[in-house]
């Protein structure tokens, strides 16, 4: 495609992120060639840094490149309220979205028997020590509105019966600033039956 | 923003990438380390290989990691054919989508006083010298046709006729599969102007 073998190397490498088509990954190789190469090069030492470095939290098993992540270390996160989600981006977005201020456990992936993923994988035994500690309350499940999250769901909630420590589950409704006549009928039917007295 | 400093600093690493803002930037980040180590890897070795490594041909200004990239060093190519384009994109867009066989010089740039890009920004001392050398016949100018594009073209016009080298232009006109109704005023009236004998 090009008259350098390193400029086709680098347009492939490229396509390993996420969105990153043939087109757009040349678009980026030729940008930052011609416009920003101490970008680039940040870029590729902080990819391996990254690579290398950034392992899983032993007690959350959130992405962290010590051993305790700086959540789990805080002295200040109440330690009567674990939520569990799916992945490190679904635990920043609640970060970022709400006031919470306890901790969490993150399953890397939901329950998938076609994936090879069941509760050994997702760290479930992790859990469930954490929970015979005694010091959780309330496991609050945020795993994904979909089956295979569901089916999670399911798992955890049965797990916390087990320890004898309350579940909760996220609020299925209407979203903010939806509009009903767009809404699909799961959602509507779930934002319906739960409705609450104004 | 997350529990890792070096998970902050590989998002706003990527961030260099054209297209790429802080959501996306994210994405990504998660995206290679819960699913593509691998790729990531290959990708920072191969981004430090082709910022360390890839130069500009001496003769063409194309990028290379040869002094001499391979289509200036091919021999099955017309000497006599020069075509002027502004960056590597636009060359190897033309070598994809054109029967093309000649040989380019590419500008990395369009003339932009604002900008600091004059004639020497540009190698033209180094094109007027290999016009100088007699092998081109006909200079094919294919800068955009954009203000900077077109002043661009003029200043190459002139340097063509001061060789006594033919210069000539892409054509304007409507785009195949374009819509009369949709192309802009001035597209419209340079292909009206340059209609053709059916």
């Amino acid at each position: 495609m090009s008259s350098s073998p390193l400029l086709a190397d680098l347009v492939e490498a490229l396509r390993c992120l996420p969105g990153v088509g043939a087109k757009t990954a040349q678009r980026m190789a030729f940008h930052v060639l011609e416009r920003d190469r101490a970008g680039a090069r940040r870029l590729a030492e902080r990819l391996a840094a990254a690579v290398e470095r950034i392992g899983n939290c032993t007690r959350c098993r959130t992405f962290s490149e010590e051993p305790l992540c700086a959540l789990c270390a805080s002295s200040t996160r109440e330690r009567s309220l674990l939520c569990v989600v799916e992945t490190p981006v679904d635990q920043l977005a609640i970060e970022q979205a709400t006031g919470y201020r306890g901790q969490y456990f993150v399953l890397l992936g939901r329950i998938s028997p076609l994936d090879g993923l069941g509760p050994k994988e997702l760290g479930l035994d992790l859990l469930a020590q954490r929970l015979a500690e005694g010091e959780v309350q309330e496991l609050i499940v945020a795993t994904n509105p979909t089956v295979e999250g569901e089916a999670t769901a399911h798992m955890l909630a049965q797990l916390a019966r087990a320890a004898g420590v309350r579940a909760s589950r996220l609020a299925h409704g209407v979203p903010l600033g939806g509009e009903l006549e767009f809404i699909d009928r799961g959602t509507l039917a779930h934002a319906f039956g739960g409705r609450q007295v104004l």
